[in-house]
């Protein structure tokens, strides 16, 4: 029976364990959270565990080997967990790592395994809470060796045993695949928002945003995943405006763009659907209270003070 | 019997010749090139005319009021049809422009029509190609009894008689929704452009594009047809060095950077997207001169001259 460590029991990393077990693929999972913990401690075929070193124990003395999965947030927690991991895990043992890692620290954490006799793929993983039913994307780099011993995994992940999972290339392929894609998602939402925002802005028309986005998904040129997202959002009414015109960035859209300065390569519009996002954030009200100033001081003009309504 | 007559039969109205010919809508169809006539003469449920007059004789005598079908190239080839129609048709009798017009002369047009006793119906037509099997997504604009007389030939047109088709509003509504879908076209062909150009720049790591569209297409954030032509295009060796790196814009991405100018909406990715068009077409060569010219001015920074290799 193939048998795999999940490391984060998250939004993420739970469904995916789920996805496991129901295609036969026994289950240890391991979650700092004992909510999280309880929360699949029910799941068939899945087996969760309160340390690391239980999880790996129970791992090999099920399938040999331990191949275990990290789903954590980027960062520090994940640094943590993978020196943890390094001292437990014997040489020939493996790590799939599949959070949201800059590529770059792939790189240094494969060099780091490697040193430990330890086999490292690093993993982009794209679908979000569709990924349980539908299948997720995987993007893996690393060695041949390794990555062969997680493609079995990657077939039941992935939305068929044949596609959605893909060897990119070496260490670090995987996560610079995924920081890609996510960054072409920023300026494909971005584009898509500002249309229905002109849409919205031509008042006189009175145009039906839902409607159009439901037209939209049948046959024309803009079809996509986002737009079906989009029209399910604009399908309840009063949805938008129960917002705030806040938008989170969570980091590889940052990643992204450094990575354009990197190459030189021009990635313009990548670059503003960030920035504007950062603009949502306020973090453009320091240079708009200048331009303001600027503009009283040299024409006159009007502006607004902080206390008036 | 259900009869149209298609104005223009290039690429677009060809294709919906065919296609409302083939759901059982007798079709006259005229074009001023001769070879555009001849391509459609053996067409089953299509009679050509070589001159407008003769279309809206026969298509009267055929089926009551005419409704005649704009499919021509946008700005005087389209008013100049428009023109002759105005005095050819009789009250009652029905326009519908579905050209890549801008919505404004659309506004103008239905109230030219109007004057006349003519219906008008504005039209935005997306599915390009592919639109004869997989159906047409059309945004219609118009007075509603107007458009209820040309709801049975969209549901003809559309990918499915219910989907695909829809009554956006007033006059200039229909191609108003087409010019901001065209806009948000922009913007998510330029964000996935970028995303290979960054794929691709990262020299070290080889990665596969062509397998990597591929990957995207199963179950990941950025799954959508233009990522499905992305992938059948990168699958043929050598198709992008064939190329010149030239993006010519036919008009819907100034018209949508425009529009947001006159709303004062921000639309950063669209305007970014045409602005880079605007820069494979070499007209950023001037500006770009000039920065040179200054580097030099007060760096002395070395510049490369025209008569260099």
């Amino acid at each position: 029976m193939t048998a795999i460590g999940m490391i984060g029991l998250g939004r993420m990393g739970a469904n995916m364990a789920r996805r496991l077990a129901r295609a036969g693929t026994r289950v240890h999972g391991h979650d700092a959270a004992a909510g999280a913990r309880d929360a699949l401690a029910d799941e068939p075929g899945v087996r969760v565990h309160d340390s690391l070193a239980s999880l790996v124990a129970a791992l090999r003395a099920e399938a040999g080997p331990a191949v275990v999965w990290l789903m954590l947030p980027a960062g520090e927690i994940t640094e943590t967990a993978l020196r943890e991991l390094r001292a437990l895990l014997a040489p020939g043992e493996l790590i799939v790592e599949g959070g949201n890692a800059n590529y770059l620290d792939s790189q240094r954490r494969a060099r780091e395994a490697a040193n430990a006799g330890l086999g490292y793929v690093d993993c982009g993983v794209s679908g979000g809470i569709w990924g349980l039913d539908g299948g997720y994307c995987l993007s893996l780099g690393g060695e041949p060796a390794a990555v062969e011993r997680v493609v079995p995994f990657a077939r039941q992940l992935a939305p068929t045993p044949q596609s959605g999972w893909l060897h990119c290339g070496p260490s670090g392929a995987g996560h610079f695949v995924k920081m890609v894609h996510n960054g072409i998602e920023y300026g494909m939402m971005q584009a898509l928002a500002e249309g229905f925002a002109l849409l919205e802005g031509r008042t006189d028309l009175n145009l039906p945003l839902a409607d159009i986005a439901q037209l939209w998904r049948h046959g024309s040129v803009v079809r996509s995943w986002l737009l079906d997202l989009t029209a399910d959002a604009l399908a309840e009414p009063g949805a938008l405006q129960a917002l705030q015109p806040h938008v989170a960035d969570s980091g590889e859209g940052r990643w992204t763009v450094d990575e354009a300065v990197r190459q030189g390569t021009p990635a313009p519009v990548i670059a503003a659907a960030l920035m504007s996002r950062f603009d949502s954030q306020g973090r453009a009200d320091t240079g708009n209270r200048l331009l303001a100033l600027m503009r009283q001081a040299f024409g006159g003009h009007a502006v607004r003070r902080a206390d008036e309504a």
